[in-house]
């Protein structure tokens, strides 16, 4: 594949990957490997990949924006059927192999792709070619991992006034959108969470109109989208007075957090970080109120390679940024979650959030 | 399939589909379609639909929050792989004929299911058997988007006071996101779309930094989720003095969008009313810088059927939701869209924004 006119080395490492598969070309499919592959942050776009020419496929609205922005691949409009541009294309170019992202792609739509090109090119499903490149973050990730992750944690400080007893979950929900966007992310990274009282102890509970009481727990779970790049964090606010149980769960998840992170360096298996925090929660019988994994990579995606649960047997690597959240949740009384992202270093990590209050 | 017990319209509706198909059981992946069958907004939740017994399948995060809200459904918690529960639950009722949501479950997912039931079990894929239901609303659904709609018109007022010289767009996107909370609406429907000067040109542009100039237009398209309940509107400021250019253009599209309003009732051919806006716009000269539809249906999502456009053959119905939005673009000078929603009726149509003004 040298005749390729080298535009990046992201595209460059795609290329490995493809002649391991063999495939004359790949369609991405996935909003954000697109945006991983072209460098800019483009809606409703596909990509085809092939060693002589790469493509990028849109529509009307999107037209100008690329020209501007985003060099090194040939646009094709779609003016009827996507899957006729992408036929047409693979036709034109005749390709024998080409690979798609079998979890990004509906089964109708590669129906319809099959039935136009069938008689001369084999689709072969590949499983996230794009997303592995994906689990290692070059500079520039991790420098806008970092400001994503800077405006989460000046939000949360900033938070620290505005929770108090009489304000709803929505309201603190609407000022923290404000705040984000004075600090320049585009939006937050997922539907914040802000779960008072008892409601804490669903661990995706829906932002409401609650009203805050004092003497209550309220998490919050927050995060923003700076350049494409998202961050996630967990924290526990306090209000008046708190149950001795409650702050028992506390330090029980707080130190199962810390005995996590403490063990993170290259080489050690994931598994085995799910395991520490796990196995320390479980000595006080809260087995069953961990119910989710300890963590998930983070990236262009909230949630992305790698999982960290106690079923993932691959090793850390520098470079992997992704998040420690232990928990536990006890229904119709309260859940306790605190939420740390961490980017794995050669000597063994750096967590992104700094030294942001575990209490806030 | 007279042995159900009857829990709600929209499953009786459901079953009448499902037996045009033949089908045993029905798999449902995409996300409003589960909300629309359980009457609830869950996220990360499917359903499996049959004669004798519902389904729904879900992890740790969502048990609470379904034994609380939606009744009726045999709760599934998946412990391992969500394909395997799928497949024991299919093997378990000797299902011989399974529908499955083709344009919302990804090869890789039908691929997996399909290895594990194979033998026993046709895979049937069925194209949006719920979302027809969904194309004309009921009486529940109609009084949601009519809050929705509400919330969205008192946003735009809000704003008037808002948009002035000297404040960024994501400044004005922020404050729109926490006056939508206070109003009660969960989150906006989309990413609020604040586009200034010639930025407007774009028709998805995204919110920037850019700082807000004295005599220029600036375009908002927005909408909130209400009660998972989504609108969608879009209004043109126009701050101090205004090229003539721009108003000529503003009028042509006013025009075009009251032409088609105007046109609509029971019994019209959908592809008509674009015709309509279209053709006017045509008259100018400006057929290729309105590249788009004309509008979209919303309800559970922002875009949804009917799709008003060209193509689309099919005729109007009472009860059915849609966006007119006509609009012409030129780029990196300025562009000009408007947005109503629209409800048809038995007479004619009703304008959800009310009296809402066109220049803001």
């Amino acid at each position: 594949m040298s005749t390729h006119k080298k535009t990046n080395q992201r595209i460059n490492n795609l290329f490995k990957q493809m002649e391991k598969h063999l495939l004359d070309a790949f369609l991405i499919t996935n909003p954000s490997n697109v945006s991983y592959i072209t460098q800019y942050i483009i809606e409703d776009s596909y990509l085809l990949i092939t060693p002589y020419e790469n493509f990028i496929i849109t529509d009307f609205r999107y037209i100008e924006e690329i020209k501007t922005n985003i060099k090194g691949f040939s646009i094709c409009q779609i003016n009827g059927s996507l899957f006729n541009v992408i036929s047409s294309l693979i036709k034109k170019l005749n390709i024998k192999r080409l690979g798609f992202e079998s979890r990004h792609l509906p089964f109708a739509e590669y129906d319809k792709i099959h039935k136009l090109v069938a008689k001369h090119t084999k689709l072969v499903p590949a499983i996230e070619l794009v997303e592995k490149l994906r689990v290692v973050k070059d500079k520039t990730e991790i420098s806008l991992l970092k400001k994503s992750t800077k405006i989460t944690t000046d939000m949360l400080l900033f938070l620290k006034d505005v929770i108090k007893p009489g304000v709803s979950e929505l309201d603190i929900s609407g000022e923290a959108n404000q705040f984000l966007r004075k600090k320049g992310a585009s939006s937050a990274s997922f539907a914040i969470i802000v779960a008072s009282g008892s409601r804490s102890s669903m661990p995706h509970a829906k932002t409401s109109s609650k009203i805050i009481q004092n003497n209550e727990p309220v998490l919050v779970d927050i995060g923003v989208n700076f350049c494409g790049y998202k961050s996630d964090l967990t924290r526990m606010f306090f209000l008046g007075k708190i149950h001795r149980d409650i702050k028992e769960a506390f330090e029980v998840v707080f130190a199962a957090k810390k005995k996590a992170i403490d063990k993170l360096k290259p080489g050690i298996a994931i598994a085995e970080i799910d395991a520490i925090a796990r196995n320390y929660i479980g000595k006080f019988g809260w087995s069953k109120n961990f119910g989710h994994g300890l963590g998930h990579g983070i990236g262009l995606d909230v949630h992305e390679d790698p999982a960290i649960t106690r079923k993932n047997s691959s090793l850390l690597k520098t470079g992997m940024v992704f998040t420690i959240e232990p928990a536990v949740y006890f229904p119709a009384e309260f859940g306790i979650r605190l939420e740390d992202m961490v980017l794995i270093t050669d000597k063994g990590c750096k967590i992104l959030n700094g030294s942001l209050d575990n209490t806030m």
